[in-house]
């Protein structure tokens, strides 16, 4: 038997899949159906769809918002690639590597209206509140994207700089996703800031578990892109730590890392792991992640509902939460 | 005394120059404010307030929906200066000349959603369709980007392709800003289409005057930039019926020009201009946008409504149709 997770998700699978959009503009259409066929965890939408549920909502009122968030997320992974010129997204060519550069800035934008004509498809009633925690939510998201761009040339970034930044880049949208369902599901005002701040956490601390895998992560299960945070010097969370913590020695060391051009990849991911280690950054962000997991689950519980109801969203949870890649 | 078309617009550049964004995301924020600050007619917007005032609505009703549609439009100047790599607009440098590529891509997006942002607070129960005709409107600005992008490259493109990007690309939203204040001031569903036609069709004709004062504009008015679509080969109406009309000889004048990369300016534009007159293009452009102005007359006379309340929208396209600059 599937469980509900599984479920929702092929509902969801199935949703992306039958969109299509009829036009003559088949130039601004394909990378969007591209974008959204390289696949992806759909970990947004189904959120959407569980606490919907949760709250007594039926899945056909909440999966054009679903929908939206998950499209949402989708565009700010295009022009995220554009600004941060990567070439790969999931294993193939991105957008503007297989069209071109406009082509990505303009079918982006694109799809960021398809994802408003899918909110816009919630029921009346509340339509006005979704929209306003979806273009909040989507303005904190490009805040995210503005100082993760500024934070590239800066060598003095803080680590609560570090954490509003991921805060605004990722969490919010978590918290937005299940927000968005629980509105339409019928929650009440208390309960539909419990989940976002439940949501916005369990995203703080997914954030910390990626910054932990790159460097932590089972070689085997993770693979060969082990260490690519260190390799391409990404102030992560472990990073802002270890020169935050390190003594003179370890701090010289680091930085001679970070500015060497000519290295040996297994070499410098080794040594800067070493350091990590010496100073100890993996406790440290294990720490907190563990406190935002706390504070997530507290604030689960203040939902009051009987555990069966909240138990899928605390699988989902723990799923994430203990990943090994 | 103020016309109506002055006392709207005072209402306009108050409301866009009161948008504050309270952030500490500067970096963002700042090139929206730019961009709105560079100014433009702000027709959009007076638009809506007129078609709502006309119908019977005020003010507060509509600003919100018409701040929303002004914002979309700069939101694509915005966009549309990175991919046509434009350094100038309205005399200043563009966004991404001013701050850089990324900036004009981030910003813009934020622009986009506050556009939407602000037209979330229209009436709830107008705003569905509000926000149905906007995000349709808002992807066929796409698509029209994106033909106009797509006929840079191509030597073939023909008259009524021309004629479907510009009613895409600037026609389709005078319409939407016409529905929406119908839609907001309580017009039915027959105004509300007769509007909209009325809107696209002097958006036809609007955009063939704009060809036509390129090349036979009074220099005195249209000062210096006379002839920048002859220099630059924009594809206009005019090069397009031009080459379509041209003999063997004419076609083989026009193309070696097209082709010429080191020529003198004034040189190539009375050349072209008086082959254009050879062949007859101004009086087949006037003909047809005379055509859509009349027809667009019609819509308005379908409203039904008295001549009192339809004169300030009727001395509006009369003045945008027979300006001179």
């Amino acid at each position: 038997m599937n469980t509900q997770f599984e479920t929702l998700l092929s509902e969801v699978n199935r949703k992306i899949s039958d969109l299509e959009f009829e036009s003559s503009a088949k130039n601004l259409y394909d990378p969007i159906s591209y974008t959204l066929d390289l696949g992806g965890k759909r970990i947004r939408p189904v959120l959407t769809l569980m606490s919907n549920l949760m709250f007594g909502g039926t899945n056909e009122q909440a999966i054009s918002a679903a929908l939206a968030i998950e499209i949402f997320h989708n565009f700010t992974l295009l022009h995220d690639d554009v600004m941060d010129h990567a070439e790969i997204r999931r294993g193939k060519p991105t957008v503007h590597k297989k069209w071109n550069e406009n082509s990505a800035i303009l079918s982006g934008d694109a799809m960021l209206i398809v994802a408003y004509q899918h909110l816009s498809k919630t029921n009346p009633d509340k339509l006005p509140l979704v929209l306003q925690v979806f273009s909040q939510t989507a303005l904190e998201v490009c805040e995210g994207q503005q100082f993760d761009m500024e934070f590239e040339t800066r060598s003095d970034v803080t680590a609560s700089e570090y954490l509003e930044m991921i805060r605004l880049k990722t969490a919010v949208l978590l918290g937005c996703a299940l927000k968005t369902g629980a509105i339409i599901g019928g929650a009440d005002e208390n309960q539909q800031e419990a989940i976002y701040k439940f949501g916005e956490l369990i995203g703080l601390a997914f954030q910390l578990k990626d910054d932990l895998l790159d460097v932590y992560g089972d070689v085997s299960k993770f693979g060969k892109n082990i260490g690519g945070d260190i390799v391409s010097n990404k102030k992560t969370y472990l990073l802002i730590q270890a020169l935050h913590h390190a003594n003179a020695h370890q701090k010289e060391a680091l930085n001679t890392w970070i500015k060497s051009v000519d290295f040996d990849r297994d070499v410098k991911i080794k040594a800067v792991t070493e350091i990590y280690n010496q100073i100890g950054v993996k406790q440290i962000a294990e720490t907190l992640m563990t406190e935002y997991y706390n504070e997530a689950l507290n604030y689960l519980k203040k939902l009051g509902l009987e555990t069966e109801k909240t138990a899928p969203l605390l699988n989902l949870a723990e799923k994430l939460m203990y990943r090994e890649f």
